[in-house]
């Protein structure tokens, strides 16, 4: 069975050797292709993820857990208009990304180019199957796709359109391997071919990060969990303020940007907290507040020591009074998770603090978390968002999945 | 003994924080004071490396070795001049290096933000300890170095030297820690301290490449060996291709960007080869060479199969003849390690070929492989040369050792 894995590992590093030398249009009308296909074949997906969902529910897997397995008409259309979107995305591959002279003749060129083999490892969400596939593959790499357990019917259907997409234009099915294997042993053996697989992102919960960090001797670009913090400075405009923390919230509670925790300035705490609580009980949200949250809300629970530093990712948000900036930021650097941080304020100066002394992957001003994402902040599409800052640091897109070389060309220059 | 490990890796994080926000002002006055303490200091810099280079000589230490570990008038110098070329360097820290506007109004920027606490392994050259601790400190991040046993002393007196210019100016002296711990157990658990160091770059052989890679849980830039090829095409001008091909092995031997084997094109070997033979045989460059080399070049060694892929370190340099380009890449791509490989040619085609087929981390048309140096690609210095492809992929200069997060301002955006 090793012999299998590896050799699997060895097809796809050959793949990867090919796939390098492939044209933007080649590769475009390849995802062109599977973007009709899976628009085609929308009956087939739904049949495949229906499937899925049943048993993942008899399984009595949680409700935000089977929200993001479910995979809606409007999830598949996503899909396809995400594959579209990556077609419309300029090619990394061969790019310069500076050129200039040395003092002694030389030029020098540095050039982007693929990464090679990518091992994905993720739990969940089928659309990751189809997301990661077109990134990896736009920048020139070939992907090794480990996808959760609960989504291989639809993984399954997904990866095979991928290879129908690919083998059609005589482009090696390779560069996209789904793996379903449920051995453990079997992944560790993966972890340990840095010989073939240059690098492995593994998306999910604390539990998987923790196993592929152990075992992996491939290099790895994390993308750990997110406890994101919004922060209601004193200046800020309150009713905005309250439509942005609570949408932060339900606009994907099961989402690695979703806000966990509100700082909430003293000052507009007795004016702040009581609409913020109206607005939240509309949409269901259960309110853990410290002390004088739950002074200020009577409908609140107490928040413990172990509600900060939490990821829900469920309608529960956890809130605390703080009595100014300094202490909103010391709370971000001992709970953060270096994902998301939000600052809501009218203030120059707090805006400045904050975005010096907060250093996550992605900070924002007067904007939800949410917004970390790699199609809202304009890459296209996102593989993941790191929270390692090596290689890549926030959301990861095209770019992110490649490298870069330094190519010069003399006049038959000694030194 | 591990407790006193971790509160020095804590002690580096703590300072990390601090460094992340000094003026450029602050940083660079602390560097040229540097550079006026090894001027000053020169006597004393070279009374500890004579007791180096004396116990390393007393304990059989190989001569290519010795030359790495001397400490010349000439290397201390550039020591200083050195650090007065990373003063002139733009300062990473802060640098926005995109700025746009996504369609629903979000203004997104991508600043350069320090790594934090960055750990380099190194064997015997003393000068990387000036050069890392120099790039570190202007890109915002402490280090603590780990440097070979043989250049304890001069370590010792050169990290002094920082420390001093460090703490005149209020700067905590943490920023850079030298260990000197021979103790393999106590590397293994600093190598576990995910939680305070962010990166690990181990220089050196093999061994040590190894050691690290199979211990760490910190993401490794590593710097591997430097198996450097230059193929001599039928079209190049052999004359100069003589010059290049010989000090690209001369003019540093235990360099890893010195050419360790020479490919040349079969149409021009009868001529070349006696040329290059004569140029070498002036240098006293032992030449080993497959059966064609041997009947053009009756001085040359016959090279076995462990000759190719081999890092020599030495006056000794490899040498086949090849058919065609097609073959001089197939050897490259099975015997290269990713780091430095050069074309000599005339014919543009043949250009084309080798930079789009070779993408090592530093590819080169008609320069010297020696030209593969962060001074010499105009990076200002380089802590290293990368040849994994994640985060860096050749030489790592300032920009290398920051990361870049993400900055978004927002009018109360949801969604």
């Amino acid at each position: 069975m090793r012999l299998t894995i590896e050799q699997m590992a060895k097809a796809s590093r050959a793949a990867a050797m090919q796939l390098a030398r492939l044209t933007s249009a080649d590769k475009n009308a390849c995802l062109r292709a599977l973007a009709d296909g899976i628009e085609n074949g929308a009956a087939k997906i739904r049949e495949a993820n229906e499937k899925d969902v049943r048993a993942a529910s008899e399984a009595g897997l949680g409700d935000a857990k089977l929200r993001r397995l479910m995979l809606s008409d409007t999830a598949i259309r996503q899909m396809a208009e995400g594959l579209r979107q990556v077609v419309e995305l300029p090619d990394p591959v061969g790019q310069i990304t500076r050129e200039y002279t040395v003092p002694n003749g030389l030029t020098v060129r540095r050039m982007r180019c693929p990464i090679g083999v990518i091992l994905m490892i993720y739990e969940a969400r089928p659309n990751v199957t189809i997301d990661a596939f077109a990134l990896c593959f736009k920048a020139g790499n070939a992907c090794i796709l480990k996808g959760g357990r609960e989504a291989t019917e639809s993984n399954r259907v997904l990866a095979e359109m991928a290879q129908s997409a690919l083998s059609a234009r005589g482009i090696p099915v390779e560069a996209v391997t789904l793996l379903t294997t449920k051995d453990r042993e079997e992944i560790k053996s993966l972890l340990r071919l840095e010989a073939y697989i240059d690098l492995v992102i593994p998306r999910g919960g604390m539990e998987l990060i923790r196993f592929v960090h152990e075992h992996s001797r491939i290099p790895m670009v994390q993308h750990f969990h997110g406890v994101c913090h919004i922060f209601v400075d004193a200046s800020a405009d309150l009713d905005r303020a309250v439509e942005v923390c609570a949408t932060a919230k339900t606009s994907g509670p099961a989402t690695c940007n979703a806000a966990e925790c509100l700082l909430v300035h003293e000052k507009i705490a007795p004016l702040f907290l009581p609409k913020l609580a109206e607005r939240l009980a509309r949409d269901r949200v259960e309110l853990r507040g410290d002390a004088q949250v739950c002074k200020l809300v009577p409908s609140a629970k107490p928040a413990g020591e172990d509600d900060w530093g939490r990821e829900y990712l469920d309608l529960i948000l956890a809130c605390r009074v703080v009595p100014d900036i300094r202490a909103a930021i010391a709370h971000i650097h001992r709970y953060g998770s270096n994902h998301t941080d939000a600052i809501l304020t009218n203030d120059p100066a707090s805006m400045k603090r904050f975005l010096e002394e907060v250093q996550s992957s992605c900070t924002l001003v007067n904007a939800s978390t949410r917004f970390n994402d790699g199609f809202q902040l304009g890459l296209g599409a996102e593989i993941g968002i790191s929270t390692s800052k090596i290689h890549a640091y926030g959301p990861m897109g095209l770019e992110e999945l490649t490298t870069q070389r330094f190519v010069v060309e003399g006049g038959y220059h000694t030194r």
